[in-house]
């Protein structure tokens, strides 16, 4: 059957979100049909909210959590009642991508950041699903390879989080920079994306890692996911590489742009040590080209691209999940306001202007 | 004692090189005085040319072969009679960098491409060496951290091509790309770089090599090397990443650029498959920076650089000649005209023409 529910509907860009009642159709074939419990905002969604023009009226959100409602055709692998985090990027685990070590980007997945078809109607209209996901809803369909199950333990307002931000950071600095024992990080933007990608420096050994942000209140924050030096471009006439390179003897190791500003990529590129030094763009923007001078990559360096921390989307999530539950990675840590579904223009703005790490929205009762 | 002798001088930018008599000093500390007996001709000998306005006069060739005729102070490694290979990126065996497998850019080699000091003069005027090495000239003076010793029966007049451009795009297939076996390449430029990048994704195993040139001209050479497919892009109305990407069911596993157009890096990096694409600029321009999307990296792709395909120099140079005793590098192949010293703005200009793979000089009798 046909669920009308509550959802926040982007009708068209740069506006604020209205709560409107949708309808949800049933889950088709291989479809599953979720309850979303609790969700956050992740700066990529106000990255279309704000920079894109196509892709309206969409329903955002793509950091949730929530419970299985019904089940459509073929799917065998969920029940209603489990609990679930649904997925932007997919993992089919049939085509040569899946099947590949190298990447986690599926080859049935191919619209990357750009809106998929869509289950749900508002006032006649189709509204899109963003990303597939669509967390800002009380009810979202999504296709299986798009859905984790998780710990029936879990505490679904807490691993939302898990859906995006931290597992983008923590993957960058883990499985796409591949961060070495004893080396030198730098995270550019202290974000929840950022601050997970400081958490994954730690995880991997780093011996320094140095945090970078406009806004010196996240520095306290960044103290506790492990950061050791703390830079604010804003006191420093020179270029933050420069500054950089002198207070590491050349250069870091390693170091991961998590804001989305292709002058910050190169920067980033730039505060690598020559010779060895990775440099990870994680930020999103489509808007303009990022660029270096060759000699930057002949000298020894090494630019990459990380898409939700090139983790294996359903083995990946299960698996940071029980690293919460086995408390080897932090997860409350990053949630600095609560809110319901109602106040996610509030949540937004928060973010807009810096002042939050992630703001976690309940949006059904668990 | 000082040295009277012929080189080819370039006095100023864009103007044919002059054959002069200059003098060179003795080695002094740690260096060596080396009769060259055969050069040849790389790109970035022109690129210098006819490119940089800056490190004029100088004299030219860094891919050079010859015969220690004295050393300074401190020598022991080399003697008078030696076979020798001078080096245009160091080797000192003793910097963070040199003892790290993950690099092959000393840290005593901090002017990478630029001008260094120099034991020249020419009618009362100093002439700088050019990246340290000067082969255009009957005798040049190198430190010995510059200098491989390598096999006394290597024939001068062949393994001179070993100094640079074999090595350089061999080891961009071999060490930096890491070519691995069943995969798909794409090299960009066909050029003695680009042939023997070919090579090395043949010795590495590659199973489709796309030869990729605006000279038909040099598609039956690139066959000799292991090529497998030509794409002239003069043939195509479509980019050619996306003919590549036809060709290949989504894009080539590793592509080099080895020309040295910012337009083909990009073109390149965006021939490579998503997910797990590896793109190398081995191509040397200085004049402007290349750009992508960030999707581009997002999606997977890694883009590194190369500077003398990642070979230490010193320890790979006396190996990649006896590899070529052996036959198990081709070098000979790469030579399509022989000359003297006095003919090398002819030699120039075959190259600026894409007329010739490599032209060798022949300096001194050997
Ligand atoms: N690649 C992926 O899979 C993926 C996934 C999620 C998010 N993202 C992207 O990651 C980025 C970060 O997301 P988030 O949710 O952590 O965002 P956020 O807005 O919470 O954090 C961004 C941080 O960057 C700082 N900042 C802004 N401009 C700066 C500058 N010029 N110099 C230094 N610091 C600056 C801000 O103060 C803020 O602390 C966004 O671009 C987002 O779209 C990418
Ligand atoms: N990174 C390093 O360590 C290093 C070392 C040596 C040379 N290089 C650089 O490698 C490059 C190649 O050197 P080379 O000596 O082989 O040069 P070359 O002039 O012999 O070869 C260049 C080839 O590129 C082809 N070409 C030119 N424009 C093209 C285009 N738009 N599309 C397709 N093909 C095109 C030409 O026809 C020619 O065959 C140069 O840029 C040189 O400076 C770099
Ligand atoms: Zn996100
Ligand atoms: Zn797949
Ligand atoms: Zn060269
Ligand atoms: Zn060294």
């Amino acid at each position: 059957l046909v669920i009308k529910c509550k959802a926040a509907v982007a009708w068209e860009p740069k506006k604020p979100l209205v709560i409107e009642e949708i309808e949800v159709t049933p889950p088709q074939a291989n479809e599953v049909r979720i309850k979303i419990v609790a969700t956050s905002v992740c700066h990529t969604d106000l990255y279309h909210l704000l920079e894109d023009e196509a892709g309206f009226p969409t329903v955002l959100g793509h950091e949730g959590a929530g419970i299985v409602e019904s089940v459509g055709p073929g799917v065998t692998e969920f029940q209603p009642g489990d609990k679930v985090i649904p997925l932007f990027i997919s993992q089919c685990r049939e085509c040569r991508f899946c099947k590949s070590p190298k990447t986690n980007q599926s080859g049935r997945d191919p619209q990357m950041m750009a809106s998929a078809d869509s289950r749900f109607t508002c006032k006649g209209k189709k509204v899109l699903q963003f990303v597939g996901t669509s967390t800002f809803s009380e009810y979202t369909v999504v296709n299986q390879i798009a859905v984790a199950k998780i710990d029936p333990t879990a505490p679904l307002d807490k691993v939302c989080l898990l859906g995006c931000g931290i597992c983008t950071g923590y993957g960058a600095a883990v499985n796409t920079a591949k961060v070495e024992p004893g080396s030198t990080c730098a995270v550019f933007g202290l974000g929840a994306v950022g601050l997970a990608a400081v958490m994954g420096c730690k995880a991997a050994g780093a011996k320094r890692i140095f945090a970078v942000d406009i806004n010196p209140d996240k520095f306290e924050k960044a103290k506790v996911f492990g950061a050791t030096d703390f830079v604010n471009p804003k006191d420093h006439d020179k270029p933050i590489s420069q500054v950089l390179a002198e207070m590491t003897n050349g250069g870091v190791d390693y170091s991961l742009e998590c804001i989305g500003k292709v002058d910050i990529m190169r920067s980033a590129l730039e505060s690598c040590i020559p010779s060895w030094g990775v440099s990870v763009i994680v930020g999103w923007t489509d808007l303009e080209d990022f660029s270096a001078r060759p000699v930057q990559l002949i000298a020894g360096r090494t630019w990459k691209g990380s898409l939700f921390g090139g983790f294996k989307s359903k083995d990946g999530v299960p698996q940071m999940v029980k690293d919460y539950l086995d408390k080897k990675v932090k997860v409350d840590e990053f949630i600095t306001h609560n809110m319901t579904l109602d106040q996610v223009n509030d949540a937004i703005e928060l973010m807009k202007q810096s002042k939050c790490i992630r703001t976690v929205l309940s949006v059904s009762p668990q």
